[in-house]
């Protein structure tokens, strides 16, 4: 079975090159950004502004290595990618809860990006606690690196 | 531009058709299921079994509607459809937070399943809450009917 998708739309941001970015939204380095939305789908865009964070879910077209068990950013011995954030999974669809910061026409002003410039958007959902939060969750073994995911950037591992 | 994914495995649900299903993993009626990972990923759910949440991407196989503006199950006007968590999306990419039970060769055993039977899976994260989740996120039209989705199941309008 093959699964087809097409863009919906495109992220811009200043991030031009998989090294020295902010690998998540909530690093320090995660920047300010616009995602477009291509004409055949703005109508799909009403009612989102009264939302303060979007889910983008989008294509990381850069990446080209499959790899089942990688050392992490945040960690020095490998782990298997699914327990893991990294790009370079089977089906590169990258995660990323940002701050909407408001729409005009076809462009959602957005903060906290951690997107390379350029990536295919696939799928914008409304963020929604009472869905997507669970309290208490527990992390493995990210529980040891909690807190170092701020001032990490990434490097070319990933290339 | 055309994307293309191969499953990495298929999720395993009580939940036989379209109709009378929870809508999302926070519904009353949502339940037990597993999902059995293809042999050639096995290797990357190492680590994966210290983390209590995982997040589920996922192919809506049946889906078979595009609609840009729908009426969600939660609400009786139409809304944007990135606005909503509605299934009749351009690209029909499933997202859901699910208690990870525990893990036996192939196969997750989870909770909390608002899965169709028989999906196939796109992708497989490990829930961070720091990554992912906003502290006093707004919600839209959401605000008002909050707290309903427990006890609301699906219709037959995305069959």
């Amino acid at each position: 079975m093959i699964i087809t998708y097409n863009p919906i739309g495109i992220i811009h941001s200043p991030f031009k090159e998989l090294t020295s970015m902010p690998i998540q939204p909530a690093s320090d380095t995660s920047g300010p950004g616009s995602v477009e939305i291509f004409a055949p789908y703005i109508e799909g865009l009403m009612d989102l502004e009264g939302f303060s964070h979007v889910i983008l879910l989008y294509h990381m077209h850069e990446v080209r290595d499959v790899t089942l068990a990688v050392t992490p950013f945040l960690d020095s011995v490998p782990r298997g990618i699914f327990a893991t954030r990294a790009p370079s999974r089977p089906n590169p669809i990258g995660l990323s809860v940002v701050e909407l910061v408001r729409i005009e026409g076809d462009t959602l002003h957005v903060e906290n990006l951690d997107v390379l410039d350029g990536t295919p958007l696939l799928d914008l959902k409304p963020y929604v606690p009472e869905f997507d939060h669970k309290v208490d969750a527990s992390i493995g073994w990210l529980e040891r690196v909690k807190g170092n995911v701020k001032g990490t950037i990434s490097d070319d591992r990933f290339k």
